[in-house]
């Protein structure tokens, strides 16, 4: 369970942790970044908070570390950044048997796979919301000063929007809040969804797809807190006609505990790229420092 | 000299444009990329300032535009940014023979080569500090709003560190202020440098490389206006003792008129790559506002 650290970045107040390790959910070596802001540096007798940022089709923890400018915000309210990669990779890792960018290596969509061959390795629902807080909070180098697995809100883009919103909604007590970038929230109704689910989870299981799609949650997940979801999408979005559909997921909250909490912002003239996110992570840091009790 | 909008991105309060136009310095297509802070969709009178970046070896107009984060400091004093290219790029301009990549492509040092075969392309310092700026200044999508060529500062990162010195040192009048990232300040005397004057000005022509060289260059330059230079270097960039060697140009400026205007900062555990520059950008950025008369 313990980490190499393959890097260990000056940034900002802080330092990038650039780690691996081996995960038993995935049966391979996965890296993950780490931002310990100023006040890990600082003494400090409260745990420090994690936010969770999951990253879209195609990206390593690299992406967001370097274009989201998720740092100077940490350091502003004081939480953790933790980036985890998309997909299990490797030689050994089967990926789309055509290489398509949307589905196999970087593309894990956040589930537990149920088909071979994919079920072996492609379990990172298990993977970021158990294995990995659990063994980030072991690892000496944090010296038990933050919160992984109690104090977390989560965060992610596209594909990894959904696994952000998804993942909140499957475990609503374990997160104080929840965020997203161009999500994918009725990933049963739009290609990549159904392309994931077919491929991991099976075609004939649509009962297990509902386990997974927001727009299925929040029919059965009661809204106890009243938390809300903070939500941007750019109105120039190439993706949001055909994938994105924010539509379908309002519709589907509608009459449920979820009406009122969703926070969804079309924002004018924005796109799908990191110049999009990066200009709205002020705003979602706010909204998470909020949540976890840092403002 | 009319310019391509390749793409226009919503980013922060402004705009990034993704430009590219055919240059008669450098006998290519050149992409440049300019960012448009909120103050250029407003009504005003003034004209907006510019502040150049010049990237390192092997860097296109996109690292820094994605990675260094200015577009929030040129919202927040009103200046626009400007991202030339390292060099012409294509396969009918010749690289070097082995292909390294601190030589040829992206590696254009800011220079005007004089010798065969890189004389005909590499025509850098003309491109980034006459054409470009006048290019700039001509095309009809700014209005005339922007100051390009006579209310200008300039600041680069490693090469284009040099690139930002040694552009300010031999057209002292034309720049508000000069910074610079880990900058090459002895280039004739350090490995990089001396590959680059000996490939592109050619190597029994030392009095060309003192004519682009800073640590010459301060000799000769008067600074009657006393401007600053400011220089951030991180300690555990792994280039400081074999090709920045700042101790040099600190020498160099001994009992000149620059003295006491380098303000050199050596930050404690910083590298080399962008995770140090975006760290420094708002003192850079703060700096270049104060002399552009913004703040």
């Amino acid at each position: 369970m313990a980490f190499t650290i393959k890097q260990e970045i000056a940034n900002f107040g802080g330092k990038l942790l650039k780690l691996s390790h081996e995960s038993i959910s995935t049966k391979t070596t996965m890296d993950v970044n780490v931002y310990l802001p100023k006040q890990f540096f600082q003494s400090t007798s409260k745990k420090i908070p994690t936010l969770y940022y999951l990253s879209g089709l195609t990206c390593t923890p690299q992406n967001a570390s370097e274009k989201a400018f998720w740092q100077p915000q940490a350091d502003k309210y004081g939480f953790v950044m933790v980036f985890p990669d998309t997909s299990p990779r490797g030689e050994q890792v089967p990926t789309d048997p055509e290489n398509s960018w949307d589905f196999g290596h970087g593309a894990g969509f956040y589930v537990n796979a149920q088909k071979d061959p994919y079920a072996k390795n492609y379990q990172m629902f298990k993977y970021v919301h158990e294995e990995l807080p659990n063994a980030l909070s072991s690892f000496h180098y944090f010296q038990n000063k933050i919160d992984f697995v109690k104090l977390k809100s989560i965060t992610g883009h596209s594909m990894g929007g959904f696994g952000a919103v998804s993942g909140f909604l499957k475990l609503y007590k374990d997160f104080a809040s929840c965020s997203a970038f161009a999500p994918i929230l009725a990933p049963s109704l739009v290609p990549w969804g159904q392309k994931a689910f077919k491929g991991y989870l099976g075609d004939e299981e649509k009962k297990l797809w509902g386990e997974y799609d927001p727009s299925v949650l929040v029919k059965s997940v009661e809204n106890v807190d009243d938390k809300k979801i903070l939500v941007h999408i750019g109105s120039n979005d190439p993706f949001l006609e055909k994938q994105l559909k924010p539509e379908l997921f309002l519709a589907a909250c509608k009459g449920t505990s979820w009406e009122k909490s969703i926070e969804l912002h079309i924002v004018d003239g924005f796109d799908h790229s990191y110049y999009f996110i990066s200009t709205f992570v002020p705003e979602h840091a706010e909204f998470h420092a909020k949540a976890l009790g840092l403002v």
